[in-house]
């Protein structure tokens, strides 16, 4: 099929609803901000064997390509608005591929409210790259990763650990189910949370690359440091009752990366209020440490020794 | 060197004067358009041994992924204003060449008064994939491949073929010279014509796929067709004097693509105004043709005879 025909076919009708997109048939597109809204703009790749495991399906392409996307929104405490996407795939891949690709953005979009407006693809040898660069609305200031105060309360939400547990079950064709293999697959991106974060947070990341990692990201462009408590991490049900050694499910939880869960800072006083938000979410808020006057990362085992990392997360 | 080193201190420079770019270092970027300005959206990529040579300079993926982004804001008539970058690059590639990329990235956006506002990068396997969102503004309606009207006259800028030429030369490992080398690897976005042609044109796209399949694009989206004359196109001396067949250097012309000049449609009424904006750009614009109520785009040798074309253009 050519390009032009699978782009009317398969992607015009995601951009149906915005008319700056043109159906996907000229230059560029052309779009307005509403009125006193910002545009917060992200992009991120997903490439076979890096981001998903090699021979993974399209839509588990085209979930981890929006998901990714969507948690750095979420991080901002934007709300999802329009988004573009950027196809790099082997000659030989079958229509099918692109029916299913373009399906499974069509029930994400859906899901998440928000249009495609362009892209490109091109076809070629080597590993399927697909990148977005996704638009979000606020309007009032970010949250960002800068604003976090001594003596602030660090929370994160939903359990630690889980996707990079999966994703050393999926390597080693281990069978396992279907909610854990989501985790790595299928993350859920804390738009909710982020959005309700603004009046309660005074900073807040996406962990993508590994908690102690994306911490490490808070400490350093707020000038702080900070202490997690080991023992206080949220492990799910499943990693706890996993037959391997309590030290490797920590280790899973402090650097795994890929949970896409949010991990902010608030201060004593937002106790109360990060409580209600939790129950009003229905999505677990735990309070794991807080903000130092140091300029490291800090792991305390349940005695309070600091405890040395192996690794403090995905360098890319 | 670390990911985070080399934002730091090779792209974060270039993302300075935009605020909302948190130099890099947040989530995602904030941006506001200017009042009562649209925002125009395009991407594209440039990937080696596609749309650069292999073993191609980090100069050379600078350049052409700039330039083919500002080609399609050309297109529509926008001027530039931010953009966006994704880099997958080998594991072993060395510092330099991402000193270099940014370097020319810098000396690009000065150029064309535009900012880098984010974007991710990965190494791993596989050629060298390089992604740009490139965003304009725009006060008006934009340019469209849509308008243009039976009778109107078709305009090219510049002159046809070179680039395509310049390929197949530099694909025989042929000597050739700078300037007609730097015409496929360095194209002139033609932005001020599309600024100064709202006016006037009533059609527009930017000359990649090929002459006659983007013109096709234009009929195709407008509902008429087209008729070109041949030895109407405009041929650069250097193409004029090669020494190939005629028929040759027409169909790089027609159908070699990789020009990035710009094709638009005015009424014969306008030919003044294009008359005076081709002093004022010292930029030849050559009436090569006009939209007929057909619906395909012809080409006439000069007695008159529609030539059968080989290959209309670069299909995806």
């Amino acid at each position: 099929m050519a390009e032009r025909t699978r782009i009317a076919r398969y992607f015009a009708p995601l951009a149906l609803e915005e008319a700056g997109s043109f159906s996907l048939t000229d230059d560029a597109a052309v779009i307005t901000p509403p009125a006193g809204q910002s545009l917060v703009v992200t992009t991120d790749s997903v490439i076979e064997s890096i981001h998903v495991l090699a021979g993974a399906t399209a839509q588990q392409f085209a979930q981890k390509l929006m998901r990714r996307n969507l948690s750095d929104l979420a991080a901002m405490g934007a709300t999802p608005w329009r988004y573009s996407v950027n196809l790099h795939t082997p000659k030989n891949l079958p229509d099918d591929w692109f029916a299913q690709f373009a399906a499974t953005l069509g029930a994400e979009q859906h899901r998440f409210n928000l249009l495609l407006i362009g892209g490109d693809s091109t076809t070629g040898t080597g590993n399927i790259h697909t990148t977005m660069t996704c638009f979000g609305l606020i309007n009032n200031a970010p949250l960002r990763r800068k604003g976090a105060r001594v003596g602030d309360d660090i929370y994160v939400s939903g359990t630690m650990g889980d996707a990079s547990y999966a994703l050393t079950l999926l390597q080693q064709n281990t069978p396992i189910d279907e909610a854990l293999a989501s985790r790595y697959h299928c993350p859920i991106p804390r738009l909710k949370l982020g959005e309700m974060l603004h009046p309660i947070a005074t900073s807040a990341i996406d962990i993508s690359d590994g908690l102690v990692a994306d911490i490490s990201q808070i400490t350093r462009a707020s000038g702080v440091g900070a202490t997690i408590q080991q023992e206080a991490l949220p492990l799910s049900t499943c990693l706890k009752n996993a037959a391997i050694e309590p030290a490797q499910k920590y280790a899973f939880a402090l650097s795994g990366g890929d949970d896409y869960e949010l991990c902010f800072t608030a201060p004593p006083a937002k106790r109360e209020a990060v409580a209600t938000l939790a129950t009003r979410l229905k999505l677990p808020l735990t309070r794991i440490g807080e903000i130092t006057n140091g300029n490291a990362v800090e792991v305390l085992d349940e005695t309070g020794q600091p405890i040395m990392l192996a690794r403090a997360g995905y360098e890319h």
